[in-house]
């Protein structure tokens, strides 16, 4: 099904693809919004309450607009990627639950995280909750191509998780270690939302290839352009949440550059801060101005640079299409994001 | 794939059936091993570490064995029912898992608890892991019939547990309650175990069913006389966990009758040690004689023998051979255990 993005609507800048392709998913997100109410219901009322709750508080729904954008490129009657979304986004729940159980998170999309409000032990079982119904609409679909895309994503989520936790405050970690984090905990569930969309229409090999290799380097991209903006972004606004990834001791690329480069008492600050729970504002104004010395923000939103470039690279041998623009917009749009 | 069980090895008590399933299936279970291991392996240390401490620890490994009994009482030469066996054990030990973290349980298999060793986000992380491993396998298999029974059960599980959660120490629990309880913590398991078992096999709807109801009923009879054990089985022999159900506030059906059969005073007692953790073996003891004096555990044992009646019944229209005899010891077994 194509969507609805006349030409007219495609912005001028690539800030607001965002919005566009929230206006563009609108219809076939009513029903996917439904189904995802439907499906975290139960008889037992905490589950449904604790789902709900998180679901409610929104998020973008970036993955599921995604699948049903990557199947709106091509010409098809499916109905398959209304479920495929669901899944997805009830894979990300799933997996959101679980973090902030794994990194003692206390806020989680501006409200205190599930975790807080009915323990760690309902958050762990309703986050395997929602992953058995996922899987329960990617069976109904009969589709066993993407039940393997989402299976296979599902694993790799959980063991790069176990991988980010093993490096936690490792000061010996390196880009490589960085770009395994960054591909499991988020390129690969958007890989497998642009997927299973592209396979929900039905489209050729190449055109799948094409969806999934866009959906990996936009992960990429959005990934990079999150760490920078925990650190808040290359321009340095700095806000409430800034510097979570310094206190939680995450590796990630601005701070595995910045040990790098830095002078041996740069170094040191860094090392104090980092894991620690207690490091305060100044302290992470500190640690940002070492980032600037270094150029290491920069060299985090080059790189988002360039995995952008390559999802709007992938895209090339598609059909032309609103959506198809619309999603290059939305690659540059995640980049846009950390400046 | 007919199972080597000669007659002459069939058991006269059905004690022993417990060792004549594991004989019977060995050679299967041998290439179930091997798959598990094998999946259980990740370039991230940490996932087959922790996941092989528990899978080597042991265990019966009963849920994979009735797979391929459950596959072996019709003549097939499939050879689904090793991954379906395979991913039926992981999906149980990512529950063990789970369950380990939101029970706070500090042992597992006769050793510290995974998450004693490497704490609770690892466990959360490497139970996902599994848990996407074992739909990995099954979607292998391509078959969308078995796929739908175990996320089905997934689902369920978790629900139940969440349930089970929500129950714990709440004194006005009925046994409706501990029914639903029982269903999703252990039935639905033996009961998804048994059915893709048949499904492998290629066997008829009938049939199929016939040894679903054969898994849900046997799982009823398994954690009812777990349950019993819990507090040293019906002749009371007290043993070093003897009692911990009552100490974490599990309303299960011996202490669900007993609540409301006891005397007053009775009733008191049983409430400052439900969900106490500092409840001594001398407070168990006392419980137990409560239990004793009402008749509570011979009362929940009378359940479980109605249960395994129901399995053996089940097996009845299925082809006569020594499996199929087999099962039916083994569901005389689970109960013979809580004496």
């Amino acid at each position: 099904m194509e969507l609805a993005v006349p030409n007219a609507m495609r912005s001028n800048t690539s800030t607001d693809a965002l919005e566009l392709l929230v206006a563009a998913t609108q219809v076939e997100m009513e029903k996917v919004n439904a189904l995802i109410l439907a499906r975290a219901d139960s008889h037992v009322e905490l589950v449904p309450e604790l789902a709900r709750y998180l679901i409610e508080a929104g998020g973008k729904r970036l993955r599921p607009m995604l699948t049903l954008a990557a199947s709106a490129v091509f010409e098809s009657d499916s109905v398959h990627q209304i479920k495929f979304a669901a899944a997805v986004e009830f894979m990300h729940n799933a997996t959101l639950l679980h973090d902030d159980v794994v990194d003692e998170s206390d806020m989680r999309r501006g409200k205190p995280a599930a975790r807080k409000v009915w323990g760690n032990q309902a958050s762990v079982l309703v986050g395997d909750f929602l992953l058995g119904q996922a899987f329960m609409m990617m069976v109904e679909t009969g589709e066993l191509r993407a039940l393997e895309v989402l299976s296979h994503a599902a694993a790799k989520i959980a063991e790069g998780e176990v991988f980010q936790l093993a490096k936690a405050g490792d000061l010996d970690a390196t880009t490589h270690d960085y770009a395994q984090v960054v591909v499991a905990k988020t390129a690969t569930l958007f890989e497998a939302a642009t997927t299973v969309g592209a396979m929900a229409a039905n489209a050729h090999g190449d055109q799948i290839e094409a969806l999934r290799l866009y959906g990996l380097e936009l992960g990429w991209a959005f990934q990079l352009a999150d760490d920078i903006l925990d650190y808040g972004g290359v321009s340095g606004n700095m806000g409430k949440n800034t510097g979570d990834d310094l206190r939680e001791g995450k590796m990630t690329l601005p701070v595995i550059l910045a040990l790098e480069l830095a002078a041996p008492e740069e170094r040191a600050m860094i090392i104090s801060a980092l894991g620690n729970p207690e490091a305060g504002e100044d302290d992470v104004a500190e640690i940002v101005r070492i980032f600037e010395r270094h150029g290491t923000l920069a060299a985090a939103l080059a790189e988002a640079e360039q995995h952008a470039q390559a999802a709007k690279s992938a895209l090339g041998g598609l059909p032309d299409s609103a959506t198809r623009n619309l999603l290059a917009d939305v690659a540059d749009f995640c980049v846009a994001r950390a400046y």
